[in-house]
């Protein structure tokens, strides 16, 4: 096995680049981000994955930017540097402003702290919660 | 050190009962939930927590059932049982349906997946997130 | 392979009952906890890690109760349900008292705040710091 | 939304600028550290930090090297690149040896070891710790 | 919103009741686990994640056995419980052996453990490895 | 303290310089890692380590390419990226392809997802698997 590298889309079997001929006319952009480029080394996956993100992503209950928010905070939480730049990018590419992103940090850090506040002193469920 | 256990307003002192008192009136409710009543154990955090939670969550950019649910996408993440029902309680209470939470859910399913993805692919931040 | 079950002094091999009798002559204690009782379930693996408790957790720089208040920082950072209540005994048995876990659960909080700000903001280390 | 940059002094409005005066005098230093001038695009934020982190480390029970030392194990646990550089840092200008830090260390990974063994033997808790 | 709660074939959809039909044809089993129960409160979620599962869970490259103690793995680090039970048992079911599961709980926590020494000794990234 | 630092063999104790001997002749290389020379900075941790890692990663029921994917699927949920890069390289120099690597991380990802899943859900264990 070799270090994962991007396929470019000159390199890239149909199948790949179905994917990415998807991905680009659903966002309406030119070219796929990196991401994308790394997963198509496993075309199953990168199929599996952009039919979920799309699913997922796509219009509901929540608006957009409510959704591309919850990713944040989870990327956050979790330290995933890639995701949290390319999702802060698509947050604020539908309407995230930067008071809205300074609330969002601000809960995130927050939730992070209460957690393990609960944690620590082994707080019992109230019966209310369950 | 004693296990930690609740400590009720009957056996509070005067710093823990005014927090407790202000719990009560902004959230509008006859008591308080086991969190605090864990955290008053220690009078100085159970003060500050209050006061950055009662700051934090308060009125802002963001709807309050949107902070509520970036709260349950961190707890979620982060397995911390309490919290999860807790938040998923608040969330309920001001405005979060079943179908919102199912894309909650779905959505915090999907970062944490593609969280690992990123980094286990070792993807190179795109220029154009920087 | 069944569900994991504790092992018995009564029901151990010599190879188990040699690493019970050490940690019981090390601790000063009737019995072992159930930490010990499950993990004998792989010889190999009960002393490998028992050795290097013992190696890790003894005499040294930090006082004992420094080193055990360090390990429910982890813990409880992890929420491991078992560490946080068993670490949290053993930092008391020598001399954490109330105070002094009020303050570290704070730290603990504070900490997984502040190490999400510095994740979302993407913080740059300070020259300085390296 | 922008990346998020640092906020300097000469930037700064006057609620972030007697936030770092008092960091800055706190601290006996002639600057503040890259995190508190990246929390400065949220005043709010930065000033709410501030405040507690100064409550949480500042004197109490137990020494101002365990509080660094305890707050360098949650960032090491958690990953924060960040965090372990500035508070390693921190931890070493209050009195933290060589030789401390790797106790630590040691403890840390030692901790996160045995939080997975007893998650994944399912190890219930002895009554002893409850 | 309603605290979550197992839909049971007979109150499913039309929707809900393929998909655990598929479920129970590809494992031959007469019901199905509550973990799909729960996710049945959200059809799409369902149905999605089912597919996923069983695409990424089925023959390949990999035993089925090794499998399932790769996501025993992650389960544990993750301090999963629903998760490490149903994955323990479904790899047992495949052909985990005790001794198997032993080596698979001292990988995990060894990585565990290695993982945070290299965080906190900032270990570069050796050439050869890029 | 100063900032780690790789020990070099030139600059090592002899104590040091065993162990860097004993890892180049088990793995039959002329150099040892930089995990190695940083954890050098402590020899006890560094001898401690090695054994520990020897004997677990060493012939046993599984398979060592198998034993390196279950290091790489717990590094990539923890996103150690110094983890990730030296054991998918372990990894692959013992036969781990391309399409093993694939389905690795599909495995990760799916297991990190419905993890968060069984979490937000709350579901409980079946009776079967307990």
């Amino acid at each position: 096995m070799a270090t994962p590298r991007a396929v470019d889309y000159e390199n890239a079997s149909v199948e790949v680049r179905n994917v990415f001929d998807d991905i680009k006319s659903t966002r309406n952009s030119d070219d796929v981000n990196n991401f994308w480029k790394y997963l198509a080394n496993d075309p199953a996956t990168l199929r599996r994955t952009w039919e979920s993100v799309k699913e997922v992503m796509g219009p509901g209950e929540l608006p957009r930017v409510v959704k591309e928010m919850i990713y944040v905070a989870v990327s956050v939480t979790n330290n995933c540097g890639y995701c949290i730049a390319s999702h802060s990018a698509a947050a604020a590419s539908v309407g995230m402003t930067d008071k809205m992103f300074g609330e969002l940090m601000a809960i995130v850090g927050m939730a992070n702290e209460t957690n393990r506040l609960a944690n620590g002193y082994r707080v019992p469920i109230d019966p209310l919660f369950q």
